[in-house]
């Protein structure tokens, strides 16, 4: 046996998780010399995708939502887990091969059987294409962005573009392909350091910081001619300027609405009272998630258009990485209070 | 010269129009020997469709909205009125034809010039099928039902689908062609008579008085597992409702938003709070107007089904005619107030 540290959750938080309460890291340790499991196949992982829905798993099982409840006791579920493989019993993934798995636990080796196989994902290293980019633009968040930008905002060059929480791991990805595409791209952001980010790091157009200006004036100074499509990760207050703001056939791409669900119990979600516009103004508003069909469609070309772009370097993967699983619980933490600047990963071990 | 009586538009009213104040009958003369404009004919009217939009052309010319406002001192602006040609210098309209005309006055004659050719319908008349159809499912009203059901609400056999303001003009006939194709149709109406009007005329499967019971509550009691189709004509508390049991990849068809254009100067719109499920139920919500091509490409499946389901007596024109415009104010104010059951019309003349 080998050590196997993992990333534990623990107990069920209430609000906020509590270090060495609701999470904490645990040696779970690691048989080198076991077969795999039949039809499977045993990893060594390198990267460890941290994303706010694992949040929404932590919960009581009897509550019902689109993604299954984690198991208490067991290594947190990340969306996607980069490793090696070090062994295998499947006839179509081998030894040595970099991997991809969806729904995997947050832990240093992992052991996967055979129905884990067919979702996950073979990755050719490719120049200048660094793996943590199948975390982001190429990984879940990226088919996000890119899905959901194109599905529904229905982009074209010229377009204005609003995006709420545009520093976060979709809203920055979002940013960057509308920049990309020849958009004019407003990004709405709760601190100075990200304004400087989506701006300086990433080239949106322009943007505001909505602890220090109103959001009614900002909208109303930076997009004077309205807004054509709004990327809305957040709900509350910025969604009825955006309403309030929209063009004639304007496009509202609903991703997320943290203001909705934090604290749920607690206070009662913000009123949204401009919906008269989807009317007057004849918009559409739509929800999605990367699994629905009409967004994975667009898998084939983002693959080919982020790759060549990162590869030309116009593109960018911006990643906040935690070193380490003893530093698990940090990143986590940072990522969900939205500290965290670009896509949120926790490294396990340097690639060999 | 002889009589004209029509229904004018006075002076901009401030909440309900008032009659002899902001609304008159007067005789605005017409010359039955005059020839027609250049390119233009004369028609004897028939029939004047009443709309809740002219409420909104009613307006101060220096606020903003898709339909222009009307002019003070005209006669009232009219979707759709129905005449007899008298005489025609347009070689596509012919004397003795009748004719729909779009956006025309309520008046007994009218003079129309060549622009006003290009939209108006030359109606041939067929066995079964009242002239007050083509104001009504035959219409613009069916137009914006029939189109808008089927290109956002995407209607299948058996999908439950609910309707605000279930009796009203627009309410009534998707009611009627989803009762038609199948779907379990949940009416929402604001008094007894409505309901029993929905469930006995119309034929819906099921219905409520939204101010004898708790909006929540008769959603749940008819709706059980949900709402797939929410065909909205109101916006405010049922709209809140409705998201809150919409299933998944449900449909909003935003057709209207009564409650927050009535006395908006007075009192603030209700606050919707449940748009979380946008993206928890990937739900698709969206507004039209009866002139935009994905509805108007509907048409010609409508004229086709919704005349043979008349011809066939499976389907009825169920209309609220005011008889003559003496009594044009009292019938507008009725259809404004939604006193009428059915579409609301005004019987200037008999048809010979």
């Amino acid at each position: 046996m080998v050590q196997n540290k993992a990333f534990i959750y623990k107990s069920l938080p209430n609000g906020w998780p509590v270090p060495d309460k609701n999470l904490t890291i645990e040696d779970i340790g690691f048989d080198e010399n076991a077969a795999p499991p039949k039809g499977g196949f045993t990893t060594k992982n390198y990267y460890v995708a941290y994303d706010p829905s694992q949040r929404g798993r932590m919960r009581d099982p009897a509550i019902q939502s689109y993604s299954p409840p984690m198991n208490l006791g067991e290594p947190v579920i990340s969306v996607s887990v980069i490793g090696k493989v070090l062994r295998s019993d499947s006839s179509s993934i081998k030894e040595g091969q970099i991997v991809m798995m969806q729904s995997s636990g947050s832990e240093s080796y992992s052991k996967k059987d055979e129905s884990a196989v067919k979702t996950t994902q073979i990755i050719e290293p490719k120049d200048g294409v660094p793996l943590t980019a199948y975390l982001g633009l190429l990984g879940m968040t990226g088919m996000t962005a890119y899905g959901s930008l194109h599905e529904i905002g229905k982009p074209k060059k010229g377009d204005v573009i609003l995006i709420s929480a545009a520093a976060g791991a979709v809203g920055q990805m979002v940013g960057q392909i509308a920049v990309r595409e020849g958009l004019h791209v407003i990004g709405s952001v709760g601190d100075d350091r990200k304004l400087d980010f989506i701006l300086k790091d990433l080239g949106f157009t322009s943007g505001f910081n909505y602890k220090k200006e109103n959001m009614a004036d900002a909208v109303k100074r930076l997009a004077p001619d309205g807004i054509d499509i709004f990327y809305d990760n957040v709900g509350g207050e910025l969604l009825d300027v955006a309403l309030a703001n929209m063009k004639l056939f304007g496009r509202i791409v609903a991703c997320g609405s943290i203001s909705t669900y934090n604290n749920a119990k607690e206070t009662t979600p913000y009123g949204v009272k401009n919906y008269g516009a989807m009317v007057r103004k004849r918009l559409t508003w739509q929800g999605f998630l990367v699994f629905d069909p009409n967004i994975v469609q667009w898998r084939k070309e983002r693959d080919e258009n982020i790759t060549k772009w990162i590869q030309d370097g116009s593109f960018k993967s911006i990643d906040h990485v935690t070193e380490g699983i003893d530093n698990a619980i940090e990143g986590f933490l940072g990522m969900l209070k939205g500290e965290n600047l670009g896509k949120s990963i926790l490294k396990i071990a340097d690639p060999e």
